[in-house]
């Protein structure tokens, strides 16, 4: 069975060391509780809640998946009592506001705790994971009536939410839904249509089931600004607040999906189910992205969750596993073979994952700070830039995490040579889970035109300079490093080269638009290879100074050191790539008729 | 349901055009029978079986998978009738010798409709697949007797074969395999063990199955040198031949397995289990290449094939699928929105997989050639050379192709986006089916060390310098054409830089034997870009020529240029970060120590 263990020393690198986060804790308003004590408190219970109650239910849960019996979904065994215990335990509440019962903790905190639970149960994690989403919608745009109703409960994790957004005939292009809500009696609506593709639309975790969903009023515009957003509880809210009648939405069926087995994946019917309008009339786009943007930075973290769950594994495998010696002689003489981590090609499989792990929680972390500001910090120019920094890393955060969490675990599967395939070691199952990060919340396409089309150019490439400088102003200061100027060095010919590409492509698009979208996901990979290698530079700046002053572990500073080396010279080169197809231009994406794609096999 | 058809334009594009396939039959002594018409009418019906008999049977089989009762192993409904329709229609045979009941065509042909089978039902083809590999090591290494009494059942597909090589701790590393065979009656052994993995070890498609087993003789050297193979049937050939009394071999059991559900993956145990000794004893693995060299190009065409399946139902969906409207303005004012095909990262898509296809069919067409040349060409300087060069192209085909086929499976789900995830879509099972083919039959990282170990470096570059002469000859004859500058251009370049980095790896190889294997994958990777590069250039020359004279279908020729353009500008500069990786050298990979690596989360 995989085995997990919460990465705390590397997290107490990053969060302590690296991003200095006591010190980030202390001039947030809400960062009082959050001292370096109690956050390793949590952050070890958190891996042990992982560990013990979720990781235990990983497989069990993939094999059994989700029963639709009578319009009532039963997830796998197991999976009802750990959601009570994560209740329990107060997890679901950790970050939330106290007005609404929350303990108050910065979100950057619920982040890490989210890592650990992606990391070993990735399908339960869905249940829970979406009613943050659908309480911040309620909390920036509810109603003082729709929060006292809704967002205690939400945030306690007593019902959970989702986000219905999706119909069989669109997903990305949501101004072509169908789904309508005429008003009703005593300010509600009555809402009708289908809905799919939605995680815990129904199941028996929670007693009650919160539906934040898209509709289209009698009289709305046409397309994306005629969207209207709803919440439409699964049981009506009886008088004393507690579930009441059953509301006219029903799952209609469970999709059969790649992975993410233990997860209800549901087509959702609404037949004049009972809903009450959040936020204006026709603006429920805007409203929506305020859960969408929440979500995307939570797959994100799906995608970095798996990489490490696929690493520690690999990495077990790597050692116990004998296959032939090394090319340079017998390391382990005693035994009839060498354990497969001399041989370098899966060291190189194993320091990818590492090095996509260690860049992944260095990034997510450098973003939760910014959201941390974002939340709670002070209006100004603070606020102000940490929005637009966070703006601009959410879809390299979604995108390059699950992109690279994909080519992890299949690293990881690789290691494992045929037995990789096989079901019962869990690797597989890490590859099948992780394929859907870089689908759902908006696919790596979506993505990138987002970080390229709206986040970079439609600033002018404003946006993209507030990061650069901070970048450029790092390389500066380290000039006269001359242990750092193998990552300061190349650092530096990339951002400058950086903007060049962002230019050209500008440039390019004032003459044909779809220049944009041609050349935005090698914009988007080239971005995070870019945005890693700052933080790799900036923890190899750390490990070195620790090591200086005479560390008390200084394995550990070496290795983090070693790591960044290899993730400058064995995965940064891909920028080479990513920066010569991004100035080819989309030529010869656009040459072909729609029928000329099929002229080799159609007849 | 996903559909196919069998791309036979681009198959008559690639044998008649490009690799005058007409006139390497006519000097092929087996040749005769393979005129123009006879290939087209074999290739169309071939195209039909796939498409009527195979395909509506990949997802059933998918999902029902293999029973294992009482011993014996159910295959999905319908795949025992769709076996027997395939040996009636006596495509076993094909490119079998006469002498033992083949039909005595080119093997050439025999790999291609391969692609179409691995196309539609891999999971199926894994049945007969495997039949060639022992039918070879029978022909190569059996005795007359041995000949007499397997090879006509085999050919014709009455009996089906297995490889038994795998066993719980060895996979790649064989010298380590403790079954046993000790000497018993009438020059018979008996032989003792388990082997895990074997594909189609047991079913119920054909009477009998031949299976072919490495084991060690009691007085064996150790290690590789100590191996021998025997032929083990499930049944003992009675006196007519016929499947007599049972062996000591039988399933144990079956492997859950991400993908190819239908076809059963065995746990097989030998017990006391009459062998015959095939090839001289202590010589299996040298036997056993016999098979793994056809099976080795065999995976190679089943990432081809997936890449095709994956290439035309997600074209199919882009056509239909409406969403958003092109970035330049709409393009089907008439609909609700645009066809996805309209965006540029959808063509993005779409174009990595139609390139990985094409010129994944012109690597395999041009192996093939040679693979013919070697069976039946007559002995001298031609035929060394077809060895040497397909010796070179083996591992490039078997991985390159499977990793380009995992790519293309991958982005044809992403094209259909969440519903890509859905089983129904058939989408995902292509991914996992594929998943597979980059472990079997030696990973990636084994043929990589195979390509830069043996092939390149232990014949000093030799062998490299046999195909980058043709390249660069090509490319010294084409100078003066300028409209195929923007092929020829790059590709005098690569060639250059090819011989460059192996002299590097060499020259760091002989002060550190581990700098091979720290550069072997990349230098994979990157030799099969180059290699499909050429491959491209030749049909881009080919196309505009045709094009010159007057095609009458320009379409055709057109969109194929347009597509090595593609191939040039979007993917060949991926060979930039592999040039750069590879000249990294090994030193990152090597530097932690086995407990380094697990620093971040070990307590």
């Amino acid at each position: 069975m995989p085995s997990y263990q919460a990465p705390l020393r590397d997290l107490r690198f990053v969060m302590d060391e690296l991003l200095d986060y006591p010190a980030h804790y202390a001039r947030l308003p809400n960062g009082e509780d959050a001292s370096p004590d109690i956050v390793a408190a949590i952050l070890e219970e958190g891996g042990r809640f992982a560990r013990e109650v979720l990781l235990p239910l990983n497989q069990s849960g993939d094999q059994e998946g989700c029963v639709l019996e009578g319009g009532e979904v039963k997830a796998p065994q197991g999976f009802r009592e750990a959601y009570q215990q994560y209740v329990e335990g107060g997890w679901p509440s950790l970050a939330a506001d106290p007005a609404q019962g929350g303990q108050g903790l910065p979100h950057s905190l619920a982040m890490v705790l989210s890592e650990m639970i992606c990391a070993t149960n990735l399908a339960w994690g869905m249940y829970p994971g979406l009613s943050h989403g659908a309480a911040d919608a309620l909390r920036h745009h509810g109603t003082d009536e729709q929060q006292a109703t809704y967002l205690t409960k939400l945030v306690e994790g007593i019902w959970t939410g989702t986000m219905c957004l999706t119909e069989p005939h669109c997903g990305t292009d949501l101004g072509l839904i169908k789904t309508r809500a005429v008003p009703a009696e005593n300010e509600a609506y009555s809402i009708t249509g289908t809905k799919i593709f939605i995680s815990a639309g129904e199941h028996d975790l929670a007693e009650n089931i919160v539906h934040l969903v898209l509709a289209k009023l009698p009289d709305a515009p046409e397309g994306s600004k005629g969207i209207s957003l709803f919440v439409v509880p699964k049981f009506m809210p009886d008088a004393e607040g507690n579930p009441g009648e059953r509301n006219g939405v029903s799952c209609g069926s469970l999709e059969h999906k790649m992975g993410i087995h233990g997860n209800a994946t549901c087509v959702m019917n609404f037949d004049n189910a009972t809903g009450y309008l959040v936020g204006p009339p026709n603006k429920g786009l805007a409203c929506m992205f305020t859960m969408m943007n929440a979500a995307r930075l939570g797959v994100g973290i799906q995608g970095l969750g798996l990489t490490e769950a696929s690493y520690q594994n690999s990495l077990a495998y790597a050692r116990d596993r004998l296959q032939m010696r090394a090319l340079s002689g017998p390391q382990a003489p005693e035994k009839p073979a060498d354990p497969i981590i001399v041989h370098p090609d899966v060291r190189r499989m194993l320091l990818t994952q590492k090095a996509f792990a260690e860049g992944g929680r260095m990034l997510v972390l450098y973003a939760a700070q910014m959201l941390d500001v974002v939340e709670h910090g002070k209006p100004g120019e603070e606020r102000e830039r940490a929005e637009t920094l966070l703006g601009l890393l959410t879809p390299i955060v979604k995108a390059f995490l699950t992109e690279a969490g994909f080519e992890a675990t299949n690293e990881g599967v690789q290691v494992f040579g045929g037995h990789g395939f096989i079901q019962e070691w869990g690797m597989e199952q890490l590859v099948r889970d992780s394929r859907i990060t870089r689908l759902y919340e908006g696919t790596t396409g979506i993505q990138a035109l987002d970080l390229l089309g709206r986040k970079v150019l439609m600033s002018q490439g404003e946006t993209l300079k507030v990061f650069t400088k901070e970048i450029h102003k790092f390389c500066k200061a380290e000039e006269a490093n001359a242990e750092l100027a193998e990552f300061t060095q190349p650092l530096a010919k990339l951002i400058a080269e950086w903007g060049e590409l962002t230019m050209g492509v500008g440039m390019k698009a004032m003459q044909d638009r779809e220049e944009v979208g041609g050349a935005s996901v090698d914009y988007l990979m080239y971005s995070g290879y870019v945005t890693l290698a700052y933080l790799f530079a900036r923890a190899a700046k750390q490990a070195m100074a620790t090591l200086a002053d005479g560390a008390e572990d200084p394995a550990f500073y070496e290795a983090k050191v070693n790591t960044a080396r290899f993730y400058y010279q064995r995965l940064l080169p891909r920028t080479r790539a990513h920066a010569q197809m991004i100035q080819a231009g989309a030529g010869s994406l656009m040459a072909l008729t729609s029928e000329d794609f099929g002229l080799g096999f159609e007849v």
